[in-house]
């Protein structure tokens, strides 16, 4: 009998869900398969209720937050419940269900990513 | 008779259009102005034909590039004129009129302050 365990393979090609994508946007022109990637994300920041929310929950105690710590932002919670799954699909959030509530938090990996797309050269460099 | 000219009055608490809005997603929420001015923004580069058209122009020689300089993405002339216009008024790039042509060039300021807003405080600090 052997004891040998099966490691699962990396698989160095394919993208993780929520990567981090692509280059600095001005470095090369993006492919039209980079640009659809990448422009689902910063399509979820391109709503003014999303991205309050994501300031909401980047911004809370500790990283993170549930519907339940959520209010004043003039929309029903049904539809804070939408918009947080939306900034889940595009990558931006985490999820994690704990008892009654979905608790989201930020994917820093992903944000930085974006960030870094939008670093221009310095002027001169 | 006065020689008398007037002179337009500065606006302080009017931003400039296009000007750096926002301190960083997660240093605390935003308010509902923030975000809507933000969203614009982030809204603009949520088309995979405008981000790949930014990414051009970004990328492009000396940082400019007038609708002449750009073919290969998939839609017509007059439709990249279009994501180009929309892309100017969100702020992100500046555009001059030169003989036949509209240049177009990123605007560095607007670009860095959506890369700060996505700067997330480092772990453990």
């Amino acid at each position: 009998m052997s004891n040998t365990k099966v490691l699962p393979l990396l698989e160095p090609d394919a993208p993780a869900a929520g990567a981090p994508c692509c280059p600095p946007l001005a470095e090369r022109p993006f492919t039209a398969e980079e640009a659809a990637r990448t422009a689902k994300m910063f399509k979820a920041l391109g709503d003014p209720v999303r991205l309050r929310l994501f300031s909401l929950v980047a911004s809370h105690e500790g990283g993170e937050a549930c519907v339940c710590d959520i209010s004043d932002v003039g929309v029903s919670q049904p539809t804070v419940s939408h918009h947080l799954k939306k900034l889940r699909e595009a990558g931006l959030l985490t999820s994690e269900r704990r008892g009654t509530w979905v608790y989201y938090k930020v994917a820093p990996s992903v944000v930085a990513a974006m960030g870094q797309m939008l670093a221009l050269p310095r002027e001169g460099a």
